[in-house]
């Protein structure tokens, strides 16, 4: 298994406007795309893979997204498809338990610490940052990875001191600072290689 | 200079319904999401790559774009406003010579022999398709490449017969079928380890 944890910083926390998945969704187009690169080859939906969304924006954060990609139904790549997955997910209440909104999409009241305690059970925690080992020298050691990605902004400096309580290894993808989904691909293509 | 070209098979040639880029406007969201991916990346654009664009889908086909990173602006990475640029480049009257659309952005009536024409004499054409020589043991002696890709439909084959006049290689990013923006991804990853 695979797994992807994003810190979506100001990603919002109650249904949002499709048309505005940049500005006032709090970069939820981001998210949507980090989704997306995550789960989908060509015509088809990697079922091994769990991606984990971190929603810290306003109005009711935290907020945590659980897509498993073996259970995932009637998703399209384009960040608006997604979008309307994840504003669906946040129209349900929510507690500590993870909840179901659509086919293989679950969401919780759920803190960074809370997840990576639930995770850190299944995964081995990777923590994608610049200054880490190079990816294509550590790729094919790695079972069952969990790669913890921020937004735009990073992690904060908070978030990242909980990361690295659990974080096995400091990897990087690139010398470059790529976008997170970018990132993403690059994960899939070096673990696909081995 | 890195260059990519991107076949949409179905993408329109007139103003589109920014609401509905994976449906009525043909795929117009692979489009958006190649060219944000061969251009961005975090905080920042390539400046040393250009996009073109070959749009065959109704009413009014064929359109060419052309996206040069180092004069562009205003452009954000979503699939939104990458479509809302598309679409006012779609909104001018094109004849065979590039008309400028907004800064960087360039809309002409080309077919797939008008572009290859034009762009052989700057770059190495290079196919990628699944079958080619693995991007990892070319990638360092590509100059100037300018990688040709195809939509979720790929190329037809009268297509893909004029891109073999042209093609001096055939290369493979993945064993996988990836998406087509996952190709640009790997594509830049690979050239910028050279």
């Amino acid at each position: 298994m695979r797994a992807f944890l994003i810190v979506g910083n100001k990603a919002v926390t109650k249904p949002f406007n499709l048309n505005d998945l940049a500005g006032s969704a709090g970069r939820m187009d981001i998210i949507c795309r980090c989704i997306a690169q995550a789960l989908f080859i060509s015509h088809g939906i990697r079922k091994d893979v769990e991606v984990y969304v971190l929603l810290l924006g306003e109005p009711d954060p935290p907020k945590a997204l659980k897509i498993v990609g073996s259970e995932v139904r009637y998703m399209a790549p384009d960040e608006r498809n997604v979008g309307g997955i994840i504003r669906r997910a946040l129209s349900l209440n929510v507690d500590k338990k993870w909840r179901k909104s659509t086919p293989g999409v679950y969401v919780a009241r759920k803190n960074l610490c809370d997840l990576l305690e639930e995770l850190n059970v299944r995964y081995d925690v990777i923590y994608l940052r610049e200054d880490g080992f190079d990816i294509r020298k550590v790729a094919c050691m790695l079972k069952n990875p969990l790669f913890i990605l921020g937004d735009h902004l990073g992690l904060k400096e908070e978030d990242e001191e909980i990361v690295m309580k659990y974080a096995e290894m400091i990897v990087s993808v690139s010398k470059l600072s790529l976008q997170a989904d970018q990132c993403i691909v690059i994960v899939h293509y070096e673990l696909d290689r081995c």
